[in-house]
């Protein structure tokens, strides 16, 4: 069974840059075994990451990045299963929120900053979209 | 939360060109900061406003409006929650309903003059997203 | 209010394109000031005529046709109120249907001669769709 | 073909309940033979009355009301081919609105007096629903 | 033309029974002779009114309400032009939102609170509607 | 902004009957001040809890549950923002599987035993709607 | 494969009542066998029967219909394959439409006589349910 | 009226070409003046036409068929009241099965014959459809 | 996953009231511990069974019964995934339908027998429903 | 009637491609004669056939597929009667599943391996429509 997470998080402390590289590489690591892919949205002090794969998978990552001592803040967005993944070309798509043409955001939110704390699961995945259509999302950084 | 805002009124004087400048002038200083896009339309006689932006902001700038001395007869058309904004690429886009084919307006109004205080919300709406596909709405005036 | 309405009628005498002319330099003249838009189709013998705008227009015009007497059997066949005009181009288009292309008036009727008195409102609207689709519309005859 | 055909006019002389008294008594002689049906809704200053019969039928009786003295400001309010009668069992049935419950007309209307000539047609079909659910419509005054 | 309004505000100063009481009297007698009817619910801190009445009418009195120095953080809520009323038997219902049980409050919201300036509109209609069905709503204090 | 979560897990040892106990007044004591409501089913070897409330005390309980260590195979399985709670009168209603009549299992599951690991979520509500419609949910065990 | 098949006729010569008693007996002896059921509705001057079965079965009594030489003016109004019959429990019922309450009649027609060769066949359908619905179809004449 | 009315036969003796001829030139002749428009189609053994047409014309012509003594097993398959045609441009189309991709008719069909008699009405329609959409259409043979 | 599997047989010799209630003995023992569930239909001829299930469980019994000496003919009519089961109460309801109303039967069929290899899976599932209905299912014969 | 049928199994022995080499083979002499069409889809572990064709001559392929020694764990996934067949024009297409583009699978597959025993047969033919829509569906192997 197939299905599609999103959460949101916050650093710990504030060297993002350095978080974001070591979760991308982790993810080129871990999830082509485990047939997880996704895509990670971040801005200067905000995560938010899509994951798609088999359940058990998605569970079990989603649980270790609850126990990940460099997030806080962690909140489920959306959780739905699917019948087919909308990153299956992905192994973990990336996109820097404060580089990307503020328009985008605004589109979605009251102001052009990425907060995912404060907006439906739904209107954020509509984002995602809009990144993906848009070619805001890398492979690297 | 967004929300978009439709309101009529009519210019206290008659020098509506100064004071069509003084709005723009003064959306493009305020709206930014607070995330609100949208666009304005004038005759000689009147003016339609759409506003879209967190719901916080627009009841705020709608609440200046009506105790602004140089409106008149303001009257709220629509209000909605939406998911995502039409006009996110617009700080304050203008249309000057004088100057367009009267063809445009005649589709939606009984006659070639804009009287948004008798026609219905979500028809103005229509005339709006009919003025922007014809290259009506403009950044200046 | 928009409305629109489609009636059909028959000549009194049979110089049928003498009325024609006379509606159609009437419409000219008449319908601009009163924001009224819309099609005349006629055969040999028989009109039908779809006029768009203001309620109150609308029903004046027709209350004048009722009582021109220049026609009878006239018929109410359609009558709508409306959120746009579709003929908000034309003052008054026209259509001989005796030069037509049967295979249009075939498409909608039993046989290819315009005999609105028997036909549906909601069909002979499509007819005169498919008129202005085809080009069979013409601003002057 | 059966049609539904809605109008609103207003007495030219005041006496009212005289007119209503006529025009109740010409249907119950003329309508069966025609198989027309119907109610008359009216207050003491204006009419509305909703047609069901055969479209030919309904068309020559709306055309003689057009010319009746007795009338003025005569406005088509709806009219539509039918699959099915909705007043079958009515020969002209009356609601004398200034008598009824006045919340029964606010529902519809923004002050409680009947004023058909600024309404929409089918919000004046939902209110002569309405009186017919609360037994508003008698057979005679 | 209808429309229905919601609204929420909080009382300037602290006795909300005295400006409740004073709201419903002035609406008592202001409203029938302009057509307004609504609800009014509100608990020890914080208004909530929905108001249906021709738009004219609705637009005056929120004007009204947006300068009324009882009140601040006035925030518009819902807006929509109506075919129906839905609360035409209402010159202006009441609901006191500490008195009812909290499991209707707790169905809408995360806590069994009225806080309407954190609520979507449409929810608070429901909310609104599910106080009506449950006879929460009466005509005085 | 309320969600629903729907989770399954496991007991670490095998007393589940003292587990259940302890997850019931832990309930009873913590989830009316976080406004959260819900259900929880249980055989002899897994639990089943629907979570209802605001979306960051839902975040923050299914948290703890994760690092509980009475708990094992924890797996999210359904997740939603929802516009109005289904549990709104439970504080947190109880099933006991192993004393429900079968058929009531076996309507939604290959074998008359709850297994929701390897069901899918959206069947699993709809087991507990059934649960509710046939009085198997209980306040106490 | 199971059909439902409408046609209306006249008699040729005017002893109407002889032809539906020797159809209704014919009907009796011949269907029951061939899986026949449906309905006849005759006035003094037409018929108008429903027949439901087998594609085959039905193919073959229209054809002799259509050769018999009591009937003239033959008028297929309706065919269509059904997934199940709505007259299963009739191998022939009557409904004599002089007799009924001329109101049902006057409900799909503009006058209140049966005149299948001007109506269409799903009206015609929708008065045969209206008969059923009102005890007017017997078992026999 | 207009009506589509579908139909498959068997030629009596076993010169097809001649009666397909025959048939062909008939409807030259013969469906001008009555309106009637359509397509037939035929392998060596079988016939199928679709006629459109009004009412009466497309019955008396059906009827005619079901008594021509080239035809046997006449059984009707589709008969529809419609708005519009689908063949007006066509006095009588024709396509020879036999001749065309075998895959054309497998895609409707347990085997590459046409095997109308068999076969559900709607799926026959679909077929000539794909037919017309391949230029497996003409206007002689 | 749950699946329903309707098929259809003969019996290879003719006592078939021996071999229903050998089945329904098998079915009796074997389906509990399986968790299947369904309804076994029968004439003198002709079975028709549908069987609930895990896909396995039921797959696997499909296969025995396709190599049962006792059957013949065997078909499959219709297989799909299900959120429910629709039989959950019957190890194996039984109906014989030549005990039951012959209008029950033939309100799916052309004539009043059970003819299963000539009709459609849907039609078929639609008469099962119909026989619960009607209380033409029991426990045993 | 037509119908289409999508069931998986394992090669008893290893040697996959002989076995793939003798289905196809196979599939080239007999199904054209019996109408039937399809595509077979395999890694080096299990097979996945879809075939459409009429219902008896699907049914009786599929009997001997579940006789066939060559093949265990033979499982239905899907079956529907269908309007139009979807492989018309392949008499059986081949996919070597362990040569396609990974990414592929892993759209509808938690890891990016054949394995349809576990997966929802909607969900294959999904998959299925993905491999010829991506030309991974050859005539040959």
């Amino acid at each position: 069974m197939l299905v599609r997470l999103l959460y949101a998080s916050r650093a710990v402390d504030e060297k993002m840059c350095d978080i974001v590289q070591s979760i991308v590489s982790q993810s080129r690591q871990h999830n082509p075994q485990h047939g997880i892919t996704g895509v990670l949205c971040h801005s200067d002090q905000v995560f938010m990451q899509v994951l798609e794969g088999g359940r058990e998978a998605v569970n079990t990552l989603y649980s270790h990045i609850l126990r990940d001592e460099r997030h806080t803040d962690v909140m489920l967005l959306d959780y739905e299963e699917i019948l087919e993944r909308r990153y299956a070309g992905w192994t973990m798509g990336q996109a820097n929120m404060s580089k990307i043409n503020p328009s985008i955001l605004l589109k979605y939110s009251p102001l052009p900053v990425l907060d995912p704390h404060r907006m439906s699961g739904k209107i954020l995945l509509a984002l995602i979209d809009e990144l993906m259509a848009t070619a805001s999302v890398v492979g690297r950084t």
